[in-house]
């Protein structure tokens, strides 16, 4: 609890602050009102966010907006301090709050007009000389700036962490795929044994998989880069002057060096979120993928006597505490955890996403925390991964062979060569006495030894 | 497409309906305005549960409603019909309608007329003298017949289809449980080798969670068969006579054999489906369980030769069309898609649960065909699971044992007895070299042959 | 039950099928093993989607894998029977079967035989001269032929379907942003009086969005024209002959006239469905899109006379069966339960899609038969709404003016011209002296009435 | 970054920690494996509840495990310190981890040697005198213990926070429900004006539905409170005493004064949480509730003057940042993002109840973080929105009544007078002139002055 305070007001009254915060009136307020305590801040990368869009807009502003050329600078410098992440401690309000994003987006004015104001007189706080709504928020208003956050924080996010991570878990999936190209091994359908294929054509699915992952994410991204400011209140871009969305966005765009565009129809971009709900069935996909790989590999590592056995993971730590020498697939478990929370997180942007009403959807905070944090997690999921499990893993040739050589599937390979229902017969005959297939086939006598040996060749049922 | 029609009309005024047909002008219609096709028509547990609510309806109207004896026999004697089944081909209309369902309660209202003026006068079809709404839907509203139809057909499938097969399940794996109960096997953690348990142990875990299930189902049932009959339009009960909701709730309760009750609050009942998206809840949570069993046991049959093998699934058909011999875990893939659907059935419920306005909550159908399909797919999938593979399912016993006796975390017994570094070092020796925990103790001298033999037994390491 | 019938063979034995049919064993015990019943069957497009395989399958394999012309010519025909929907009869299978499609597969396979062999002999089913496996699935396995098949349903239905039923409902809407471009209404966010806009802009944002929809089916298509057929059993294309899978693609695009293609990597494609994800989660996204205009148009049609009212909605047949004269947005409540349907459909997907196993998903038949669904649902939907709810909606003029004119948020416009707390108290006064915004701002002494005029003009401030 | 640290060792060797932290290796280890940062840390709940863990076990161990008493008591101090919270600076791993907790079960074990080691010789951490695995840990596993821990925490949640806030709302509601039970209104079903219902009928709907939800939370809380502690590693109860399971049950029952029990069947408890996902489904279905009421307060208190207006919002902060004077209902917003967020934890819940590999289910601190999460947002959203929305909100009685007189709707009360077709002509007939009901009844003949005055009465057509 602070002891020293000044006194801010807003339109409700005054309102005391800590003496040393740059917030004001209304940041104070929310604090009082979402009492929702510091593990559900706001997601820093918004804040930034914010920053971008107050910075972006100051500059604008002093060029067509008739903005105070030296207020217009002392605003654009606080807001790159925000944006810069220099100032998250001032950022103190949660994620459940208004649902257009309106106190974040006063916190990001109030911090703004402060520290520039500071700046100016040396005095912390306050409206003068900078305003935080007449100067900080001039031709914007929460419903435009809060979304265009939102597509900043997301398309920084999915461009310097998301793709990086994918194309870091591809390449190395890449490299296994062709490094084992020729360690055959078991193929498993129904998680029942089947005709054979090599370690590195498993791989070759994953990699194919992230690859097609990447492409999913490059074809959203344009429409995530398309940001909503200039449609202030309700879409039409009141109160904002003429040209000023293309010259925001080009601000942005320069600021950030990625391709940022004024949204087409700003109507929609308040209204609803499709976008980043369509982001977020990606970011979903995403997580179904790495489910899917993350499983396989702690299954076919899964042993080390009693299980599959064919790839070995990589120790990071010890396992069990009771079990000693017990090494587990921790990163995979992390990795299906983060998917399964991604994929929650997928429906609650959903919910979020169906219910705006009107000119405004008031889910903003909730859509927009969750698809950075799903994000976040599928980035560095990811990486961890690959540094921690794909980098070390090994293949178990010895078992490998051990598994191939006493399957019965190879049985496939003879069904040409004397018919469906003859190689079944045998396949079921070798099961039943625990033989190998050849003992069956020439206890039977539905194949001789030599054409056993010329067509039952696993390293040639690759279909190469 | 008929050739021989007959007029009917409603408000909108005359339409022609199939001649042989005894539905009316509304169902007509909207067979017209909602084009879904059969595939989509609304579950005939609701139409019969429609039977139900019009022919307790019209007992109850005949005693204290002021509804003529003789039309309200011939109400009742064809409501029973299409409570029977009998009518099924005159419910055309499909789930995506109205949200109240007001489109199949006035089906039911016309079929019944329909019926019930060919008994008393030799015609099909009309409103004369039986009318379908003054008579057949008296004292009653879409708003509140068709959600008492849902809680009946829900009511009823729980307790007919549900609870029976649920038992059927839980019953078998606790016989398992007590058959398999000395059988020894390797413990699976993190699907790496754990210490050991038996199978009948292993299996009292699946039948303990069933047993939960149950208790599930069993605490939302007494919900499930409260009825919102006697709200009609908006809660308030307006145009039923008094004593009406008790009265009918009584009537269904005695024309079903179960204790249906009249919800306390009527308000509630038509303006929330709670209970709909509580039981969907209960019904996920079957699902995740079904999963999980079901998953194991495709794991634990996984093979014949490369897979862990310890179980033994019964061949229900011919597994891969190319590979002979191959018998898949059918039913277990059965299972694990028929909780997935159920589980995305519960998101599509909650998404309509939330959305109500006001007094009415407009997703009914919907909430309806999805908590009725959900029950069919769980009842049905369990029966068919619980006789085509768990009825003769055998465990390989020699496969349980080789598995079990080449494992490493025999290790942990060794721990009270010489501290869990020296129990961890050796075990790691015995991974490393390939050889046996005893052979590695011995070799490394931090155990001796006696105190081996002495501590580690697999069949005292089960914590009875 | 059938009185008569014939016995036909797999490799578990004889077994009796209807002698009507031309299904053979594996169809008939798959019957008897899943018994969910007619509603539960397999969707039509996918059985549709195995005619087209079988039939292409048939004429590469006459050109490149040694089948006999005349059977290869008498498998094409029957498979084209299948493909038209001619013998739909004889698909009885229900979509919880084998969670690789085999059945179905089988299906085909045995249907496609029986009727070949008919062709060929006059007798109808059996083996004999083409027999199921050997012929019809040359060259195949249900590992990859039910994927292709899923993928070929999806692919016809999104273009046949979803496309042209988006056009039409985005042409609509834009046609009414037009026509309605010059309706100046009151804009409202957090369901609060807002800025005003044109009954033109709020519809063009629909517009926008459809448009949008459209471009996200349109960038999943191409993945979705990918087709797994080559892959066999395991991915490997083991007993496909060499180029069977781009010629297998060649012909599916000549026979559906759609731009199919062989997928670059068959391993992923059995392994993962995760296009059918990706899929699915535009198909989500269209349907938070459609639950958003759909809603906002009741609460817009909201009345008649103690709602909004500011759209008609066209009357397609009578409302409450209770309360006469009353006409609801019947259309509406159908759209946002199909849409409900949709987003748990995709989390079913979503289940199915992150839990295969190695070498093969084995949640195909949920995977497809929801995507299925879920485009039927939303096609029919967008077409029904548009023609019975857009078509006929009507804007109520007279209201729409008397809202706009009492609104307080109009003191908007005065916020550049005397600062943003004078208009605040200006707006804060008339609303609890229950004023106008001129009497206000008068009796303040805040405005004069001729700024007041100047400034205040609904019909500019549409930001235009 | 420290500059001052000390070593500690675990089976993989020495790492360095900060000087003066209390943990030790395995806790540094898992810092650096899991890079997800701050944000992403265990609930505080889960680790307080490891400390009620290890606190009820040393008293256990002391008395029938055998621990040295000394040691004993050093623990159990040290163990209370962190389950009141005292330590939580200790407690730096994230919720990603180890799908069994493994990571968070040894920092609590190495915090609390740590911090005994302290007490009893003044030196920070090591494993001397107080072992974190031998003593802390001891009798336990990560297995038995962190499920324990998700148990322990999720019942004092619900037993603290969920249950009091659920009464909070639900003793408001009713209170509204009796205050304004004379508030004779509109009903509204399809969003379109329907019979009258007083306003306290409506919100007695609310309240009864909040106290269905105290129920289904009674209801899983037996089963919430049933612990798995003394299954250790796979269920077996293997190096755990006698007695263990049952006097540890007891002890936390002690300490926290909750009727926490031994579970049944340890097996269960270990691979699957079940109970989890019922308790989630419960909280789902809370979130579907709170949904409902929120978006209906928000819908009639939209406005201030183009809305419903039949409820007047408490004003708790300024609105827009751009549109003075406009009042937002902004706990209605948080209150409806908060249950969307528990919607999608739900999901994710349920995604990782279903993924249990044989023994044990690794989706543990994904399923407790969710849990404890959601009951959070739910608890303090409700406590939020009934002290800053319910507490103030008002009538607008005048509203209200002016609404209700103007409605057609009231011709339902004719319909039994003068039946139901001619009350519907009337209503259309006054629709479509504009008229009132009686006006429209008298022109068309078909009700005279006398019956309409007698019959139509709103506070009459409250069905009571």
């Amino acid at each position: 609890m602070p002891t020293n305070t000044r006194t801010e007001t807003d339109s409700f009254g005054p309102i005391d602050v800590p003496a040393d915060s740059y917030w004001g009136a209304q940041t104070e307020r929310s604090i009082g009102n979402f009492p929702f305590g510091e593990r559900e801040r706001m997601p820093a990368e918004i804040v930034h966010a914010l920053g971008y869009v107050k910075q972006a807009a100051a500059r604008v502003n002093a060029r067509i907006g008739g903005l105070d050329a030296n207020l217009a600078e002392a605003i654009q410098q606080a807001a790159e301090e925000v944006a810069r992440g220099d100032l998250d401690s001032q950022f103190p309000l949660v994620i459940w709050q208004t649902g257009s994003g309106t106190q974040s987006n006063m916190n990001a004015n109030e911090v703004i007009a402060g520290r520039a104001n500071e700046k100016l007189t040396g005095n912390r706080g306050g409206k003068e000389p900078v305003h935080p709504n007449d100067h900080v928020n001039k031709g914007q208003s929460s419903n435009d700036s809060f979304p265009t956050a939102m597509h900043i924080a997301a398309g920084i996010a999915v461009v310097r962490k998301l793709l990086p991570a994918l194309n870091t878990i591809r390449t190395r999936l890449a490299d296994q795929a062709e490094r084992w190209d020729r360690i055959v091994k078991i193929g498993r359908t129904h998680l029942q044994d089947a005709t054979p294929l090599t370690l590195g054509q498993e791989f070759s699915g994953y990699a194919a998989m992230i690859e097609d992952n990447i492409a999913r994410v490059e074809a959203v991204l344009p429409r995530v880069l398309r940001l909503a400011q200039g449609g202030t209140a309700v879409g039409t871009g009141l109160n904002a002057p003429k040209g000023f969305a293309e010259a925001f966005a080009k601000e942005v765009a320069n600021l950030t060096q990625l391709p940022f565009t004024s949204a087409p129809n700003k109507f929609a971009e308040l209204a609803a979120h499709d976008t980043m709900v369509e982001l977020s069935g990606v970011l979903n996909t995403i997580a179904v993928s790495l489910s899917k790989v993350a499983n396989d590999i702690r299954l076919l590592g899964s042993g080390p006597r009693c299980g599959l056995g064919e790839l070995k993971l990589p120790e990071n730590e010890p396992g069990s505490s009771i079990m000693p020498g017990k090494v587990n697939p921790t990163q995979c478990e992390m990795l299906t955890m983060v998917a399964a929370q991604v994929m929650g997180n997928h429906v609650a942007v959903t919910v979020g996403g169906l219910q705006g009403h009107m000119e405004l959807n008031v889910f903003k905070p909730l859509i927009g925390a969750n698809v950075i944090r799903s994000i976040n997690l599928l980035s560095i999921g990811m990486e961890s991964f690959t540094e921690r499990t794909l980098d070390g893993l090994e293949p178990d040739e010895t078992r490998i062979a051990e598994l191939m050589n006493k399957s019965l599937m190879l049985v496939t390979a003879l069904a040409p060569e004397i018919g469906y229902d003859n190689a079944a017969t045998i396949a079921k005959h070798a099961h039943k006495k625990g033989q190998t297939l050849k003992e069956a086939g020439l206890d039977l006598g539905l194949v001789d030894e030599e054409t056993f040996d010329r067509v039952v060749k696993p390293g040639e049922m690759l279909g190469r």
